[in-house]
């Protein structure tokens, strides 16, 4: 059996040889993706959908009609812009022209054809853009491609940016150019809250990063930019009305104002809002170190370098306080142009308040009786702050009290339950616990987290109040030169998740689409390919290893959770090992579980399969020699060389298990048990990345049926 | 003979996919560098230069003297700066930490010691550093390196940020963790004026592209930006005086004064200075788009798209020019701090002055014969505004005219023999001609060539009025997306030839440490290698593919002048083809020269050399079926599907020129002859990709013996 993804070669020594470097580099490195594209199919799910229409949209829009024929695209094209007065949307419309030319290495004619009704590709919006977007705002689009002429129609500009994102999908490529299939798209959000977190305060990150973050957030059609700005390791904004925030608070690390508005720019124009939060009254050190005043114990108090969470916490029972705040928010009321204002009020066990006399009687004066009860106090009168200046209030799980109103809007890092609760009590809520990237989980569980499960016991009324779900990219550790891969592609599918209808559930298909949308925004700029690359490079003193890219590919980070119980890390740690250059999710997770399951359950598939996990493993087996050179001459490595040992062993263990199966009599007593245990002990093993192919790998021997010791329990 | 590049492999079928993996991804793609570090030595020219030391230096220091032992660098060692009141050297020292916790990932203590005596690494500077660089500035550092102890000297924080650069440098690993070896370094640079110019006019590139260009000349010692900022295809600089210059003339791509200032103060802080250029009176259409009163034809003007030269220059005959040219030059004096301001001066015909009655009556009144005399004219009066505003001035070699005084420093596109006429009539200079990198000449080529060749006939006097050189980037075919792979290594191997004695010519060794400069450049962000990855990534539409990779290796861009003849761009033309993607003398051309060298020369290394041709040659042939499925279905490829061929093509000569040369008698009549004429063939079709290989091909089909037809001429 020689059939080869996507090729056809004769020669069957240069097949198989192709065919080792496929699984090795493309198949399990990167699996084909823009290949599926050209018509074929992978194997790894299905690339054609509709009738002959091959999709690659991500997020899937919510109705989408395949029609006859094709679009063509190529120099010819003109290109109509029909918007009520501003710029904005022409802006837009450029960008993505270049991103066309990009795509294609046409040249494009990129003046705005005068008479709309001849252009080839018409862009019609019925309303002005507003110059601050609001969580109401309409945006769906309608997109029909037919040949010789796309329409895209759309209420607002941000309906329009949508489309022109699904546009761009669009695009295939034929030997003889490039075509966008004929379809009818009608297409609008399920969530109107759609956003993406990230902590600047742990591990600072520069505007580039930002702006190049929006780019991909943009491409999937995230609408919310949530800056986690201050916290205790690193105050991250520049207050004009403070100064000493920023100038002791951030290490000189810290945005500008006028940076600030570039971000808040950049974001409108790719239909962003962008919500600062400001935690308090814990996870506020770095306020103190220049403003020692505004803490319940006495200073001097150092910029954090440690994570966790601390004792420190701003006085409530301060009058200054309430006027430091009246004028700080006021300061960045007028810097961030968005009606919602996050201030934390996370993690803060109240221990200050209460090692301070003064608090303690305070609390008693005003029958306060504990420090919850001390941060409802806090919330209530700094929501009278922020109303002041027009802000409403959004928040941690810990905001919803008795006593505060229900216009505040609670971002739930606790669960479905804790919002459900929520929203029992009348409360708007966004969804973030499953969405941590720091946990490190596989994109198919954060995809099939729903901000709304099918289960839910909420009543329509109830769900209304669920406005949608934020990403969370927590900076603990993480730096400018990992930030992207820890980010991306699995953000994408979340993004999809807050898009698309409900009923889009399609694992297989969400990782065949995640690939090509990954090259795309990779295309855009985004780092999640190139980063780790640089950092592998660094590591073998050399543009490449083919033994190590077989060792990376299989391996992933585990959780900040368990780096920091092994690691014990700080802010000044460099985060730059073998766990900063690998990736979490990689696409060998779910191939080779893929692969398994088509050689044990599929028997049109199985001596395809079989011939694949053959040459895997055999590319397991003969990484050892070369990495083990390797990674003992480099001390950086050394900690983590016993992977590359095992990683032989489980291509051993593979190879036989395929033999095994083949022939069960020839099974050697024992050989099941002690593989397993093998197995079982790798996994334990405590390190600071895993293997991403231990479970189907145990599938694979327990399928043999050799006999499985009584005592054995796994 | 299965010796393999730096690994004992004991199975031989392991051993022989490893090395063809090696060949293909390592040696060829990108080769074995690091591994130098280790002591192994690769083939590619000695690694051991002195007694056990490993020199990876560039550039080379002027002496260097290993001593025994080494210096074990860990998180104990502790750092003093002794510096006469500024911060400036210690920000380089703090740079210079975080650049060995990326190379190690160490955590090293930077706080600096109080109590310098005993810090582990001393950095001791005598002056405090002037605010302001000069041509005059004392670069020069001595460096000892011992058991336990660092000692840095430097009269001026230059030298001392030269010396923390030839630090780094040093760094080596080994199993148990990272050393510097002990040396006794005293180094000065041969030139004073070594510079990197790049023309942002014709392409913009983004301020984050500057500064990162910087990051790379501060380690290769590079000292001079030239900014080329204004050309005929835009204006990049904000003038606050004549906004319309950058408002009208730039497509809103343009430096704003801030970034201006950012940029000069990075580049002071790397010890570099920025000189400006204003290209004028030619190369000036881009400021007659917004003041077509200062042309000296009627306008209105646009943005000039194409390139080449044109007929449009500022008129020298009005009064109003030279109140425009004061004003506009006082302004950009105070922006840009160094003593040299760029006039440009070339390229400028004087056909619109002589189609100008007016400017012809003038040129009568004047008694000025020709456009030559009027330029001078126009020189003599923009002298006078630069002198005062105590800016001396610098030009293309158009400027070096009688009647202009011997303090301006003439800039040589023209090559050594019009810099050495200048330097006899009493001009300072600094040559440019063979360092321009949009030739795409390979790198040896650039390095050979000398601003004072060994056979130069200056006296001693007139070489000191060569101040150095200066390569040059030129914007007709760059992007920011591909700039850093055109400049980059490339660039390192010249900055080596401005500042090491001239007596270091050794090519081979220049190759082998450039492979190691390249990956520390791209550990500092430059982006060289991870640039035509991606674009490589979008062409096959995966994350890689071995037989593209083969392909790619052995392909290197054509020619500006080429490329033109072949594609006529212009500034909308996307650059994201085929050429773009490869990069200029890629590692092959040297690496396949080599070991035809050793095959054909060197009886000690022959079965080797035999070995890895074998086997590269069968890499070349195995890439066929896949490329040409690949290529046909990429619109973007097909024009180039045909390299892919003959690629395959070259690799059945190569195979069959190792099997004749064993058995001579075994050729068949006229094979020879054939074989030259397709590689000759090969050599001649027109393509914007061409081979690296063919010259060493051509050697070894000659080699076989093989009867030569006398009509051959090759």
């Amino acid at each position: 059996m020689e059939i080869i993804v996507g090729h056809q070669i004769s020669n069957s020594a240069v097949s198989r040889r192709a065919t080792v470097l496929l699984l090795v580099s493309v198949s399990m490195v990167w699996p084909v993706s823009m290949l599926a594209q050209a018509g074929t199919t992978t194997g790894m799910g299905s690339s054609v959908d509709r009738a002959g229409f091959v999709n690659t949209l991500m997020p899937e829009p919510s109705s989408l009609v395949p029609e006859s024929g094709s679009f063509h695209l190529d120099a010819s094209m003109t290109v109509s812009v029909t918007v009520p007065g501003d710029l904005l949307l022409e802006h837009a419309a450029t960008r993505a022209l270049i991103q066309m030319e990009n795509t294609t290495g046409l040249t494009l004619n990129k003046n705005f054809a005068a008479d709309s009704a001849t252009a080839s590709l018409q862009i019609q919006v019925s309303q002005s853009a507003k110059e601050v977007q609001s969580l109401d705002d309409d945006e769906s689009y309608t997109l029909s491609v037919r040949p010789g002429k796309i329409v895209l129609q759309a209420p607002s500009d941000l309906g329009a940016m949508h489309g022109l994102q699904t546009l761009l999908q669009l695009i295939q490529q034929e030997p003889s150019g490039y075509i966008l299939p004929a379809v009818t798209i009608t297409d609008t959000p399920r969530f109107r809250w759609r956003g993406l977190m990230i902590d600047v305060s742990r591990h600072f990150q520069p505007e580039s990063v930002i702006l190049r973050t929006l780019d991909g957030m943009a491409a999937v059609k995230l609408n919310v930019f949530h800056w986690h700005l201050t916290d205790d390791q690193g105050f991250r904004v520049e207050s004009l009305r403070f100064p000493k925030l920023q100038n002791l608070g951030s290490d000189g690390l810290y945005y500008t104002q006028n940076q600030i508005r570039e971000v808040v720019a950049y974001a409108r124009a790719r239909g962003i809002r962008v919500v600062p939060e400001f935690d308090i009254p814990g996870h506020a050190i770095s306020w103190f170190v220049g403003y020692p005043e505004l803490a319940s114990g006495p200073g001097p108090y150092k910029i954090e370098r440690t994570f966790g969470i601390k004792d420190a916490a701003m006085d409530p029972t301060q009058e200054s306080t309430y006027k430091f705040l009246d004028t700080f928010i006021g300061e960045m009321s007028s810097l961030f142009p968005d009606a919602y204002m996050h201030i934390g009020g996370d993690e803060n066990k109240g221990k200050q308040w209460m090692a301070n006399p003064s608090i303690r009687s305070f609390m008693q004066a005003h029958q306060i009786e504990n420090p919850a009860g001390l941060q409802v106090y806090f919330n209530k009168r700094l929501l009278k702050i922020l109303t002041k200046y027009h802000k409403r209030m959004m928040g941690w799980d810990e905001i919803m009290t008795p006593g505060l109103p229900n216009d505040i809007v609670v971002q739930s890092w606790r669960g479905v339950k804790s919002l459900n609760q929520g929203a029992k009590d009348g409360y708007q809520g966004i969804l973030s616990a499953p969405y941590y990237l720091d946990g490190m989980r596989d994109t198919a569980t954060h995809y099939l987290a729903d901000p709304v499960p099918a289960d839910s016991d909420l009543n329509a009324e109830q769900q209304k109040l669920i406005l949608g779900g934020e990403v969370c990219m927590w900076g603990e550790l993480i730096s400018p030169q990992t930030i992207d891969a820890r980010m991306w592609p699995r953000t994408a599918a979340i993004a999809e998740r807050f898009w698309s209808p409900a009923a889009m559930r399609d694992v297989d298909d969400m990782y065949r689409r995640l690939q090509v949308m990954s090259l795309r925004l990779d295309a855009d700029g985004l780092q999640q390919i190139s980063d780790p690359q640089r950092l592998q490079r660094q590591f073998i003193g050399a543009g490449s290893s083919p033994e190590f890219a077989v060792l990376i590919s299989v391996l992933e980070p585990v959780s900040l959770h368990e780096r920091s119980h092994l690691k014990h890390p700080d802010q000044w740690m460099p985060l730059n090992d073998l766990v900063d250059a690998v990736i979490p999710d990689p696409p060998s997770r779910h191939n080779f579980a893929h692969a398994v399951g088509e050689f044990l359950g599929d028997a049109a598939q199985h001596e395809r399969a079989k011939y694949n996990l053959e040459k895997l493993f055999q590319s397991w087996q003969q990484t050892a020699p070369t990495l083990s050179i390797l990674m003992q001459r480099s001390p950086r490595l050394t900690g983590d060389s016993v992977r590359a040992e095992q990683l032989a062993e489980l291509g051993n263990i593979g190879t036989e298990a395929l033999l095994y199966l083949e022939a069960p009599s020839a099974i050697p007593p024992g050989w099941k048990d002690a593989k397993l245990a093998e197995i079982h002990a790798i996994e334990e093993q405590k390190s600071l990345v895993r293997f991403t192919i231990l479970e189907p790998l145990t599938q694979l021997v327990q399928a043999t049926g050799g006999e499985e010791a009584s005592t054995q329990s796994h």
